[in-house]
């Protein structure tokens, strides 16, 4: 057996977060094999079950890989060398997509913003010409916890150019906070399995409009990095290459759950949670991050103490883990997840703590 | 919770085979946060587990995704456009790589044989010249069990070309038959979790030379399909992205399994039900396919049956799910893991089974 800390901490980090219990006992579960009719029913049900998660009625599909690997996938099967990319950029993971753009050989068109701002719908706007292909937005920036208001960004920009493709990284916010593929006229959006689906890393689901899935071109050769084989096959409940069966059985266990108890109820409980987080942080003296922060997850500081130190005591005395600043907010911030299980009463429990550690602190 | 079988059938496809026991035990562990001195220490005992299980002291990775990834990732990570590789082709998956490599734009130069035949190292020799970059081969064709000398066929190239750069699918392989990457001079192998592992699909091990290793290139770019990251990361034990943590435990915990029991106890075990069953299969008038066949798994005719209908009733009448033939071989062959917990027990209970079939069969 691995060699693991007996008693495991708390994970209270905005991904991952612990796996849920029907997760677990799906987990388990005896494997079937990938090239049979009972596969493939139980495929078609997952890919129904995720079209209830994004809000769609188009397709949906499940990709190996981490969920930056499902947005670099999106960008490099709909976008072709030399298409023109806007970027909303305003913090790590956003910055990730421009980085990758420009590695793909489009021309990225990053609307920069200080790592922690919200981008503003106009600015967007304005970055936009009818040359433009694609717009690559983060709804939730996890490095900083600044959410965009996607619904308004998106209908302006498709009000104007409608035959743009709009790709969201939904990684911390589809399941977690309010996403509606359709009725916000998404066209490919990515969730990551380890945020609100409470499952294992390493699958990824995705949901394209019909304009999405007009623009994937086949290839002779199998390659994992083209989604056209992904929708080509979901399309009869089958998957290219062997599929991850045992990640599959944790997301429709998760899937399965989310419907059974409604997504507005879910919706709520993360928003729920971040609001006493939030009051308690302000409460505290201290600042929480991100313009427009989300509800999926709070990124803070506390008066005049290291975040690290605060991170630290918060593992070593409470054991509870949360995460720190990424890039230039290294130490800087903690942040502490709403997601899945980590709801009101971990808020609660995290605040008490950090009370008692800042109490302590000369 | 999905809706699966009650009582799900003995899975004896030659991947995925049945999850083992101490995977099962590691998968549902509680998930440490993967930006950890915890998490590095793990990952770095994982990797040198790894080294074990591919006989190597030079570098492993391990990346989420399918064994074709692993593999597609080599060829795209070591090679440049217009580079030159050969690629002994004598199946499906011997096939894919043949695709991929003229997808990426390199000169694929095939050594082709029929479906099931062994490729001689004559003719994979005689199609090297001085300009060969890479030479891809596929140790074990699971399409149809056949086996390759990959000791000789790397020796001879190397030999007269030590710049190659000979990448394995070990997939079906490594884990189950001898295999020493460092001895025979590979330079990247390739194994898929949910074959000798007996761990869920969607991660693949990878053993790079240090000639690979010095063939990689960094982007700026994040760039989830460029190996350079996963090494580099790995030097320290981080991941470049959030790794499978659920995944690694299931993994840790097989590879110390296979440490604890040592690799030539599981060879052997392989060979005892390989032997087994392909007798059995003779004695019952059937044909063993694979030219110099795999231990690892046999693919197998009947005389006079239709091996879709033999399948059938293995699952319909005893519990036993085997694989098809795959591509020009649909309907006519049946395929059996000797890999994992499908040893020599499973091998007598399927030919048992088979008896009865042919017995009951007009």
């Amino acid at each position: 057996m691995p060699a693991l800390a007996p008693s495991a901490p708390l994970l209270l980090t905005p991904g991952p977060v612990p796996l849920s219990e029907v997760v677990q006992a799906a987990l388990t579960q005896p494997v079937i094999h990938h090239r049979t009719a009972a596969f493939e029913r139980f495929y078609q049900g997952l890919l129904e079950d995720a079209r209830y998660l994004f809000q769609t009625e188009q397709q949906t599909c499940c990709v190996i890989g981490s969920g930056t690997y499902g947005v670099e996938m999106c960008m490099r099967s709909l976008f072709r060398t030399g298409e023109t990319v806007c970027i909303g950029e305003n913090g790590k993971f956003s910055q990730r997509w421009t980085a990758y753009a420009r590695h793909l050989g489009l021309r990225a068109q990053a609307v920069l913003r200080p790592w922690g701002e919200a981008i503003p719908t106009e600015a967007i706007l304005e970055a936009l010409t009818p040359q433009t292909r694609g717009l690559i937005l983060t709804h939730c920036e996890t490095s900083t916890g600044a959410c965009l208001d996607l619904e308004e960004v998106v209908y302006a920009a498709k009000t104007r150019y409608p035959h743009l493709l709009v790709v969201v990284d939904g990684i911390t916010s589809v399941g977690a906070l309010p996403f509606y593929s359709d009725a916000w006229q998404v066209d490919a959006a990515v969730v990551a399995a380890q945020k609100a689906l409470m499952n294992p890393a390493g699958t990824a689901l995705i949901a394209l409009s019909e304009a999405a899935c007009a623009s994937l071109v086949p290839t002779d050769a199998s390659d994992f990095t083209n989604l056209h084989h992904y929708v080509h096959h979901a399309q009869r409940g089958s998957y290219p290459y062997t599929p991850p069966v045992s990640l599959l059985y944790g997301l429709k266990a998760a899937l399965e759950h989310i419907r059974h108890v409604g997504l507005p109820a879910i919706w709520r409980q993360s928003h729920e949670a971040s609001r006493e987080f939030k009051r308690g942080v302000l409460a505290l003296g201290g600042q929480v991050w991100g313009g427009t922060p989300s509800d999926s997850l709070t990124a803070f500081d506390l008066p005049e103490v290291s975040m690290d130190r605060i991170r630290e005591s918060l593992e070593r005395d409470h054991g509870m883990v949360l995460a720190g600043g990424q890039g230039e907010l290294k130490g800087r911030i903690a942040r502490i997840s709403h997601m899945g299980s980590t709801g009101v009463e971990a808020a609660r429990h995290c605040l008490g703590a950090l009370e008692e550690i800042l109490d302590k602190t000369p």
